[in-house]
């Protein structure tokens, strides 16, 4: 008779280990009752992985949260053998924060590979069965990999009321500045990016009105400002290129406290938002709608075995989305 | 037959002239076409001329943006002899920012004892009769001179949605702390002051639900924080106190660039807004209804002569209102 130990399944994980990103063999994740154990078909490498490897968040264990994968058991049977991706915050859905409904903000939740829970950066991921969001079958594995993300860049427009005459500028021609370009141009035909790579830029020249590559954005205004550049300096150009009473969006997070001119956000009485996760079911709208495509996005693709060079391939300067293959 | 320049009449001012404050006499003043002369009757020193004399806004010149006057000469005749305070953003009127109706962002503005417009630290001052605003005979001048920063906090009411039920908290217990107190007092019934002197927080503590000397707030959270400190510090207590999703609103401005968590800013999607001049009607109905009294906000006054007195006393920590009498 086997021992428990031996009954227990090992898988293979990728794990930042609190110095450097290793391949772990770890137990098959378990949670708790309300669980969903999803076999991860397909995983992305997020800015935030890098970050939590440079020490943001104090995470260490399986790195990951944004994935596509096939529900294998839940105690909900009707789950088993979907194909699934997952909001990130694990809510404890009792607190007061819950009870009205804002999961993303519970003072207690956990959060998919950043805060206390392992990541899908693995075989197989634990998540509850009320963050998963089923992929519609016309929807590619290589398009839903990008549910996580593309729904943090529709968190704008359930923030902010962008209308067709917004006129809206996004720094930054990374991943999350392309995708909350795409996002915004689902409303907006007044879009300016704004980047300093031609082949980036190229990626969003079909939806936006205006794409431009260095930082000649002559005089200039805009009604709205998404900071997206993932460099403190994005938000002192946010902050010269909105019109007074505008709005900034922030979605970028620094390592540093970073300084900057709030006297000119108190005089031009202008309006600075913080912008994290957003919307799932509208992203994968958009993606069923084929309003979106970010497949254009994927830069390369790693099996899982080599997490660790597909870690570093995504901190190389000018990637964009680089995918893991468990 | 006098010389054009004996006809001009000169008029006492307190003036900055780059590095003190002094008392001159200057020419009356004569505005272009539109224009109203002011007999000013009394004006109140604000933190923004203590800080045009640390070098804020690079202003030399007649100090002074808080008055009340009387309508002495106008082309408009209907003006004359009547009492008045009067907005102090001088607008172009004309361009895009005006026309659709945003005089207090317009970029060609001048602003009362700010920018480039002689202030109200004098026996007269020349405003245009469209910032004129009507004193009702039931608004004592001592009550009228306070109009200005009365719209200043009343601003906060036009930008952010404010209900009975919203938990309010008020940062400092300064001037514009505690006016801002008393209009937010008059929409919702659960404000919270926080201040460092219990003798200006008395001020407040019969419209307050809570009034807290010190910082002892236990693990309290609110909608709406309102940083009128005057200290950088106050940006964090304020982004420390808010509830996730909640609005930050800015009242300060600091001569140095704050540096400040942002991550916070993001990570719990807080909406940080500045807010700078407001509605002069809100501010003087508030009044003529007797929900505000600011008058207990009175330190002294001292006549026009005295004005570098003035000034010096109005520096001096802890001091309230200092009023001017021309």
């Amino acid at each position: 008779m086997p021992s428990v130990a031996a009954r227990v399944a090992r898988v293979k994980a990728v794990q930042f280990n609190g110095a450097r990103v290793v391949l772990s063999e770890v137990p098959r994740p378990v949670g708790p009752a309300g669980h969903a154990l999803v076999r991860v078909s397909l995983a992305g490498v997020c800015n935030t992985d890098l970050e939590i490897v440079r020490g943001y968040m104090g995470f260490e264990g399986t790195l990951g949260h944004e994935f596509v994968g096939v529900v294998e058991a839940c105690d909900d049977a009707s789950w088993i053998g979907r194909r699934v991706c997952g909001d990130i915050n694990f809510a404890c859905r009792t607190c007061a924060v819950c009870l009205a409904g804002d999961f993303h903000h519970c003072p207690s939740r956990t959060v998919l590979g950043i805060v206390a829970a392992p990541g899908a950066f693995a075989e197989y991921v634990a998540v509850p069965c009320a963050n998963l969001h089923p992929v519609a079958d016309r929807v590619e594995d290589s398009q839903a990999v990008f549910v996580e993300p593309l729904a943090a860049a529709f968190e704008i427009l359930e923030q902010v009321d962008v209308q067709k005459s917004t006129r809206t500028l996004v720094l930054g021609d990374g991943k999350l500045g392309l995708l909350c370009a795409m996002a915004l141009a689902t409303e907006t035909s007044e879009l300016t990016v704004l980047g300093r790579h031609r082949r980036k830029l190229n990626l969003v020249s079909s939806v936006a009105h205006t794409v431009v590559e260095g930082d000649d954005l002559g005089d200039a205004r805009f009604d709205l400002v998404v900071e997206a550049t993932g460099s403190a300096s994005g938000l002192d150009v946010a902050l010269e290129r909105v019109r007074p009473r505008g709005t900034v969006v922030l979605k970028s997070t620094f390592a540093k406290r970073p300084a900057f001119d709030t006297n000119r956000l108190v005089i031009d009485e202008i309006t600075l938002m913080g912008s994290r996760c957003g919307p799932f079911d509208r992203a994968l709208r958009s993606l069923e709608e084929a309003r979106i495509d970010p497949r254009p996005l994927i830069d390369d693709s790693f099996p899982l075995s080599e997490g660790p060079a597909a870690v570093a391939r995504a901190s190389e300067r000018g990637t964009l989305k680089i995918l893991l293959r468990p």
